[in-house]
């Protein structure tokens, strides 16, 4: 084994989790192209689980980057003033939300998207008065209690080591067969239905870890109706389904609807540098200075890069970009689905996130684990890891995106060969 | 106003903290020192909260750093295996774990305080079964809703909008005019008390938020005694006083005690970057892999730094070096309070980590304002912001460290001959 | 005003409220009938809510009761043994569990229906080590913190002043247009779904105070069978629909299922004293000695009058008598909702335990009221006191239940005339 | 075995406990005498736990009952009104409330301690909108939910199955060396102590359970104080020690505090009855109607023989006799400690709630059940049940007060002649 592998392995806690699945060290990256210390190289289907959607090392921002570092910017300001966070808060302003008419406060909760979600869930309670908040299932936001109590992964929620309080489970879309708004609406009229009228719903409008559900948009539509007409303010949590991932910057814009809190993570530094904004209608924006606060949440190396990456949504080419080749990453499954009858599988998502179900048990963490094999990174996702999970930098050439989707067809056809027992 | 003052203004949400006290806009940093947009220099005595120890943009971890981004190193790795991480890990065994004869597991939780405190509260619970965390007046821990139910600032606790629970207060050293463990050992000793034997007691051996209140040694002694008599994990949370702040690398080495879970963040990664790690003795590393997770643990970044920054620890020179400023410091401090009666003043603390406590209401905040009108960056801390707390970077050179404690001194000068009022 | 009256107007707390409804001094009260202090009579279709199935003052049991009194058996016993306990607990065993089937161990939780929920809460928590417990829409459980969690009703949920936790609910029978269970075990078998496996589902055959709500027998049995899937253990609350109410014994027989865990109160002592019990199946009971304790457990007089009651149960003919007069009962209703679609009425509930759901805002209060001023007393249920709700006592003779009946329809009659306007 | 002792042991739950002390059947009981079925006479010292303190089947009382049964009155009302209630209500005001400048409230919360415990704590949160309670080491409230949160013995705590929230124990007068009050004045003037400023304190006077702890009047007096000024409600909870047990009607007369709110229960019914009130300073009475509710707060029986006990308090000779009988108690036990040093006694109480603390592990067990053998009932208290405990009836003449102290005494002398071991 690699000396180094060997440090991590005996030295990291036994909680570390992707390395089980791609036991190599990694050592250089570029664009959807990883390398690890033996000089092989992998095409990147997972993109730091959504937090590189522009890919490795972009060199437009690594160059803004290093100019910062060379001439001594501010590296580390809590939240007092510099020009990079100014820098990025004008663009922000300028490229994402006037032109999509949105009018959100920014604020800088910590650089994780646990830490928007738990000042999401902080000030929905604060504003409203109210304590519970509505969450989904298949749900996933983040590890700290206020953000684990949303979250529906049974096994994640147990090892709070107390009970999560303050939070009731609605069945997402699909859930069941039928209309899961019937329910929700049901139990918000019903005065007598044990469920009180919460501070917020906190929604995804594609679950990534919850396996590759993507809600109808008549199904967001009908949430955000609910939410107005009891009161409660609507959470998108678009850590991972936002900056681009599902076709747009915002995962919410095709649906029509105007969250009151939003929640960004994970590709918004654009170059997998840690930051979070957490999105706030003007007119909820009651925080006391200091009510929240946070270290890292002047992370200027993030604010540097995040405003060079926003020059991708100066004008449509790069949506064009990411639909054109969305089309193809969906024909592909479709296909795969069709011609391999033997995954029993359910093609699942959106845009760039998206996967195949496989009612095969252990068969999705076989073709991921094949993959990796032959060169190619992807996860699973689901409550049984039942899905495989197609996360490409959304900057992948096509001809790249090609040779990924080859590979994991040669996976899938490997393991049909072989045969598929558990 | 600045124009990049008036986009912060606009845009930020009003939590937004510092920069009320700090009205300008920083432009670069170096060492001890920060400059704004208006040219105009600072001498820096907060250090980010304890995230800058080793000074701003210190040029061996800058130079470090620009090497590793310029050759494509991997920068967001999750918990996959990284030559960074693995040097990291290496290092971080070596110079520090290894001589101090600690064999500590490494986490990585999430890159800040909030996360490595969240995770050892779980592991904490995981471990005992219990549910209950022994938490200390004055502490700050986070703003998470795991990390602030044990914090004790009320303002900070009301933001969460909901009750905090499974915590329980007990009384700091000091607190009163007795022995604060005879009663923290009676609650624990009466099976009728009402206070269950907890998972954990989580401790810092100075608080910085809550008023640069340092334990003494023996009390730290006596608590991990209790601890290990009731079978109570003990939890330094080092995030603040750890990394030399108080004049080694641990703050509670000079207190003989061994922990069995340190939190560690802030000035870890040397440079300011997001980074913390939870340390646990192996025999409590029990998670389920994954069981906790989280999108920034691998910061690669923040790990090149961070093993630069360790250099300052391979021998002896640079704790030799704080305890001697720090004694300036502290014999500063005493003069102050000995020839300014005025300030009604208490020193407080312990090596860099120090302040006064002036028992006129608000006196202390406008020291920190004049000062900075001065050219230095100074916080208050404590419940009522009581105290001014001197925070310069580890490395600041003396004749800066005079010139510094000279404009605070200015700063008295010329508020006591202006009428103190409220 | 009596004076009676205004002594309690001005000295009980305002929380009071039946006297609300029913404003006037009862004095005397014998089987189906009440009078009050200016000598009305009033037939009683209230009976207690569901305390008094046997009527008022039962002469059988009058009898003992004096007779006990009179040799100055011991009255008040908590735990100890009485010669009063013995007889009732051999007695118990012999009419009401052996035929049955069951052997239940007797718990005295203390003597109210609130407190025997309470045990039961905790006995399934303490048996699985599981915190959660499922309970259903429109349930009513009682107002201590632990029952009231349970229960769903909004006003009185508030009351708490605190969130109730712990618990989850889910959609009771006829809920929704479509099968409740499905939702039900789509979320226990999710491992993603956010609602951990319960402790216990604590389950009323029939809802009295959530608006006469009667579970169809294969959604009982089916709950039964989702427990066992999972381990988890089903408690029924037969409080209100327990000991008659429903035709038989406990309300759960004709369902063929045999609850974990069951909870008595109301009537259980038969002459309206208080007294409950908690029957648990044997292997379940593993409570410590004490660990649940109470000054009430031992209320002898209840003892001795629950005994007597028992006699009722001797053979089949009370239930054959009990199902006779529900028939009429339910035809009297069917008919009311045919010829007076004013009413725009809906059948509810099983055996005694009925009523009628009027669409018409406020109209079943009105019924109510008028049915008082005509002498018989009836009481509303349901979140928005949509249903009146007919109760009289199992004991009523067929011609009186008939003119408790005739009143009903009545007042209906004089509403219907009266414009019906809210 | 005797057939009937057989029957509970074999039905009742596991969870039966003063049987285990008193493994006998009582048949019979007058005054401070019990009898059991083989015609064994006992003295009373343990009156119920409190609930017995005009000791068993008072013959006026029970003249009075018995005419009420009848004449077939009322047994059952919830919270209609019936003459019986009438006049309970208003004796109540004119033989307690009016003379002692009282204005209480009533409320019926259901009839045992627990629940005007918790409709105390409910009705405090809803009152001043806040969430915690402070209650004490020691204290003992009650088995529900909420009651068990403020209440101290941890075995009963972890009965609960959930973790108790929404409490903070602070330290009972005489808990450690020093005064209690200055930590708790501390915690809550000091925003940073983690503490929040609660809704209530909930005192005992003196503590029955947990270990007869009689706290002096003067801390009393403070904790009065500190909760006017912060505007915390005080609670007192005289289930135990109230009506007469410590020599007034009300436990906190002698002190000459007003409480903002009283539980009383156990002895107030006088005949050993199921009652219990809460009475509530009437600017704090702002119950929604029905918002707390209950199947039996309307026992009109106990309604009746509480009305007929509270001829002992028309004038103040009750209060002198039990002052002299406690004077011979408090001699008696004074006696005990100083004579016999083995014991390592400390006396305890206050009137006749009053016991011998003994230091030797196990002793007041074995004491309990020697005087068992001779014929006395008396139970023990304290977290490690060190305590033994006088509570005999408040009516006990005063010959048959010494005899019952003799056989102590005797049962000391039996125990120290044999070897004291454990």
């Amino acid at each position: 084994m690699s000396k180094n592998l060997d440090i991590i392995n005996n030295s990291e806690s036994v909680v570390r989790s992707y390395i089980r699945n791609f036991p190599t060290v990694f050592t250089k990256a570029k664009g959807h192209k990883m390398w690890d210390e033996n000089g092989k190289e992998f095409i990147d289907f997972f993109s730091g689980a959504g937090a590189l959607n522009y890919g490795h090392n972009d060199d437009s921002m690594k160059e803004k980057l290093i100019e910062y570092i060379t001439k001594d910017g501010i590296t580390h300001s809590l939240d007092m003033a510099s020009d990079a966070k100014a820098d990025f808060l004008q663009k922000f302003n300028d490229v994402i939300l006037k032109p999509r008419d949105l009018d959100y406060k920014v604020m800088f909760p910590g650089p994780t998207g646990t830490n928007t979600v738990e000042s999401a869930l902080k000030l929905a309670r604060k504003v409203t008065g109210r304590t519970d908040i509505i969450s989904f299932t298949g749900g996933f936001h983040g590890m700290t209690i206020g953000a684990l109590s949303v979250t529906g992964n049974s096994m994640k929620r147990k090892g709070a080591g107390i009970p999560l309080q303050n939070t009731v489970t609605m069945a997402y879309d699909n859930y069941v067969d039928h209309d899961t708004l019937v329910y929700l609406e049901r139990f918000l009229d019903d005065s007598g239905s044990g469920v009180a009228i919460p501070a917020a719903m906190i929604v995804e409008t594609v679950q990534g870890e919850g396996g590759i559900n993507a809600a109808r948009f008549d199904w967001l539509q009908k949430i955000e109706q609910i939410c107005k007409r009891w009161g409660i303010l609507l959470i998108i949590d678009d850590v991972q389904a936002g900056i681009g991932r599902t076709g747009t910057f915002f995962s919410f814009e095709a649906a029509g609807i105007k969250p009151d809190i939003v929640c960004l993570s994970k590709s918004l530094s654009g170059y997998g540098l840690p930051l979070a904004v957490t999105l706030i209608k003007p007119e909820l924006d009651i925080w006391q200075p200091g009510e929240h606060n946070g270290t890292f949440r002047g992370n200027n190396h993030a604010f540097v890069t995040a405003t060079a990456a926003l020059d991708f949504w100066k004008n449509d080419n790069f949506e064009k970009e990411i639909h054109e080749k969305s089309e193809i990453i969906y024909s592909f499954l479709e296909h795969l689905v069709a011609d391999y009858p033997q995954l029993k599988g359910e093609v699942r998502g959106r845009g760039f996130m998206v996967g195949i179900a496989s009612e095969v048990e252990g068969f999705s963490g076989k073709i991921a684990a094949k993959a990796f094999e032959l060169g190619l990174i992807m996860e699973t996702a689901g409550p049984n890891d039942e899905v495989f999970k197609l996360f490409p930098p959304l900057t992948i050439p096509k001809d790249e995106l090609q040779r990924g989707l080859e590979i994991i067809e040669e996976s899938i056809k490997g393991l049909i060969k072989e045969p598929v027992t558990n």
